[in-house]
């Protein structure tokens, strides 16, 4: 079937509650649709990808769709051209909502919402979750970016982010060179970032594949610490936080200190 | 192309390196696939949903994988089987990756992030954006959940998250109601917060298709505030934030108090 063809056929049968597939060729209408038949269930086949090709894309794509966009097409994006179909069927740029914290509100790093929802596409839970306490772990805890792409538009001071959100990543690097989130420093230190998010996940992927992945990432002493009476099976465990965290007292500072802040 | 088909197709040009595209019977070698042709480029079609109809799938779906893929299978879900392609080529079980603020890590609420994500496939980021401001501002700001399910396994009383957070999200209901983040009223909260955030999303969508949709959310007087100095074209501007914000002072609480905590 034709795009304008399809675009078509959809825009008829979008006005009917009705619930459709088109498949390869053959078209079906059933109450109850769920994915098109010809796509494999998930998780699909990952094959090892080119760590430095990957981190140029997601460098590039970053400029094109943001953070969150960079790292996931960079990724998926790579896929599509190496292997094709089923990773053809997902379009990448519906991951841009995740520029900034989701637009623009400085939650979620993009970088790690985009690896994270591409390991889902390639990688059953319990081996995708290992990898993705690996990659934020480890963003919480190095000088960040860690890759210098090969035409970079600035040199970037390397800051260490201690959070996985936007906000607290952006301000303290900011805060650390003084330039302000509107400079163009700013945006390349974010697309050196994501260059660096996803060519250290395409590692930790390939790692996995070859059955050589290893878990390095622990929750810090302190964060255990805390964790002992908020976490799961703690004598509070109002905390619901089962992955690791890099650190608590970011934002609760004054716990032991005589002054809780909340 | 039958799925066993496809699957050994892929497998075998997976060992390669070059780009592929599997359309409906059609198949060719290109350096670069990019999506199926067969697919109509982002945005796709949305249709008028039933607001209760896509609670209560959220709500479902929310024990079947969690609170993204709660809000995300609601509304992609619904408009698989109402629509059928091209929402049928989404599969989507991807979105269970932002469990708990992803894998755990109590970052961006699931929900949040499943209907962030809904909202790029069927609209330009331009139309999308504000609906996420108001979904994202009326979460942090409205008792949830707002939506109790025709089949509740027990009453929620409801929280104000005062963030965007699955942590914070989580604690202050946890903190309010002395239930701790493992007791299964707590699953059944953030199951009752899924179906409200996605049956507002849907309401929002449905005035937005029916040309109704109109801003309500602003930031309050004291992000503002902050902002005024902290945000884009402040004296500093060191915070990434261009959406909006419920509270800086839930984490910044000493700031004008003598204690600057970070």
């Amino acid at each position: 079937m034709k795009q304008s063809d399809r675009r078509d056929f959809v825009k008829q049968v979008g006005g009917v509650a009705l619930g459709t597939v088109v498949g390869s060729g053959a078209t079906a209408l059933l109450t109850h649709a769920a994915t098109d038949p010809s796509l494999p269930p998930l998780p699909w086949t990952y094959v090892a990808l080119d760590p430095v090709v990957v981190a140029e894309r997601a460098y590039a794509a970053y400029y094109a769709g943001g953070c969150m966009y960079g790292a996931y097409d960079s990724i998926i994006g790579q896929l599509q051209d190496q292997v094709g179909a089923p990773f053809t069927f997902i379009p990448t740029a519906m991951a841009k909502y995740g520029s900034a914290g989701v637009a623009g509100w400085g939650t979620l790093c993009g970088a790690l919402n985009g690896i994270a929802s591409a390991l889902y596409l390639v990688l059953a839970s319990s081996k995708a979750n290992p990898i993705i306490n690996e990659v934020f772990g480890w963003y919480g805890t190095t000088p960040l970016p860690t890759y210098t792409p090969k035409n970079p538009k600035y040199y970037i001071d390397p800051t260490i982010a201690k959070s996985q959100l936007c906000h607290e990543s952006v301000t303290l690097w900011c805060k650390h060179t003084q330039y302000k989130t509107t400079d163009p420093q700013r945006a390349e230190r974010c697309a050196q970032l994501t260059a660096s998010v996803a060519k250290y996940t395409v590692e930790m992927l390939n790692a996995n594949l070859a059955g050589q992945f290893k878990v390095t990432h622990t929750n810090s002493a302190s964060v255990a610490s805390c964790l002992s009476c908020h976490g799961p099976g703690g004598s509070t465990a109002n905390v619901h936080i089962t992955g690791g965290q890099t650190s608590c007292t970011l934002c609760h500072h004054w716990h032991w200190s005589g002054g809780v802040n909340f």
